[in-house]
């Protein structure tokens, strides 16, 4: 199958730990390029380093944004620091051409297994959701017309926000700190661990919810991926529970349709103002 | 003041973007050097590189646990990836010589920049724990003369641990996976937010209340300074709600003596095996 996704994170090897990647314009929010989707990009570079040791599969990765990433040509850089019989660890770097300077975009660790090597019990895990009736939620692809022209990003995903937390969207937010809603991607590409990277950062940010609109940068991001997702409609759930020093952390799960927790991230963010001030600084 | 933690994380630069650092064997547990008190001399090192731009504090910190480290001498280097006026990343490796070979012990990403002039609001936080009085909690300092043989760490501290969630001691754990009490060094040096980056680490892992003893590897751990501490006695609080796959996570909170959270981290741990195969691998 052809599916929009996988053409977007394609990287060809280009030398010892070296991959290019063209970041597609359709994954654009606001001024850049979405930190999931260009998570996903670095993702499956390693992906491709890795797969010949048998460790395919992200566990965990943490990824440290230093400047916003564009739509266009990329260079994915894999450096081994680790190789284990059943994980390996590896830094890896995105970066971009800009006024004929190569500029770092992300930096990330990260750690590489197989999935399916791994123990199938489930000792414990955080319940999903109570979420409505698919038909009762919100396609966020109705979003404003002008909401959808700085945010393409939108028209990827079949997400179905629950209607509780989408207030924000006619002025009137929960002030809960909480997004969620039933996920998948528009094109009904089933989710694998690669895409779990983009999931994690796929939703608008919680300060929606809590009425303040405006792009709120990320610092890092760690996600661990902690099973392969069954096929179907996945939940994703975001929450702030602390927001000090004006930046707030902003934790996300991600249940497949079996209702397994399949994804964690943790992503410490800058509280959105009204200039772009503090992204800069 | 000559504080026993002040002169473990001591580091001498030795070179450009190089430190050389000793690691104390009274910082060991079970077979290494702890972790949080590793990441702490790490975070050092970043402190004296950075201190100069007016950038000293951790803000986050992202560690990949690659090898076992051990009491002696090490070399912490750190290389710059963004200078910003408010805040820089950079990537640090603490590295040791094994066998007439260098050996990469841990390896971090790490955004730094000034606490102090961050903003002070606190718009929402997550909650203290209630916590018996000090003098109805357990000092771990009362463990068995075995568990302080493999476990001298635990001199190092003045910690007091719930009643509540310490049932493991006797064989009786609680099964809720939590670990919590009051924190202060044994020396009563004051907690700063180099020390939070070891706080987060130095509570017995919540395997220990699940009835599951012995070592539980950490392969990430990521910790978020939110605020400099206010001196006295802080309240640690350690949970896990994810086991599976063979793996935990452990998010870790920590409040000041105003009750101020101050830091946060999650760390994905291996459960601990009878053998120490998982590490190995």
């Amino acid at each position: 199958m052809d599916y929009e996704f996988d053409r977007g994170i394609v990287v060809e090897p280009t030398g010892p730990g070296e991959y290019s990647a063209h970041l597609d314009a359709g994954w654009v929010v606001g001024g850049g390029v979405n930190g999931g989707y260009a998570l996903a990009v670095i993702g499956n570079a390693i992906r491709a380093q890795l797969s010949a040791d048998g460790q395919p599969d992200p566990v965990s990765v943490s990824a440290y944004y230093l400047s916003p990433t564009a739509p266009g040509p990329a260079v994915v850089r894999v450096r081994r620091l680790r190789t284990g019989g059943r994980r390996s660890t590896v830094a890896a770097s995105l970066v971009q051409r800009h006024e004929d300077q190569e500029v770092e975009r992300i930096t990330a660790l990260a750690v590489y297994g197989d999935l399916d090597r791994m123990p199938t019990e489930v000792q414990r895990q955080i319940p999903p959701p109570e979420l409505p009736p698919l038909e009762d939620c919100v396609d966020a692809r109705q979003a404003p017309e002008e909401v959808r022209r700085i945010a393409p990003l939108l028209e990827r995903f079949g997400t179905r926000l629950d209607p509780a937390y989408v207030g924000w969207a006619i002025g009137k937010p929960s002030g809960s700190g909480i997004i969620q809603g039933w996920f998948k991607l528009a094109d009904d590409r089933p989710l694998d661990p690669i895409a779990l990277l983009m999931v994690v950062d796929a939703l608008p940010p919680v300060t929606f919810d809590l009425g303040l609109p405006g792009w709120a940068p990320t610092l890092e991001l760690t996600a661990h991926v902690r099973a392969r997702p069954a096929a179907g409609w996945a939940i994703v759930r975001h929450a702030t529970r602390t927001i000090s020093g004006g930046q707030f952390e902003e934790d996300c799960e991600v249940w497949d349709s079996a209702g397994h927790l399949v994804a964690q991230s943790r992503q410490l963010a800058l509280l959105p103002r009204p200039s772009a001030e503090a992204a800069q600084a």
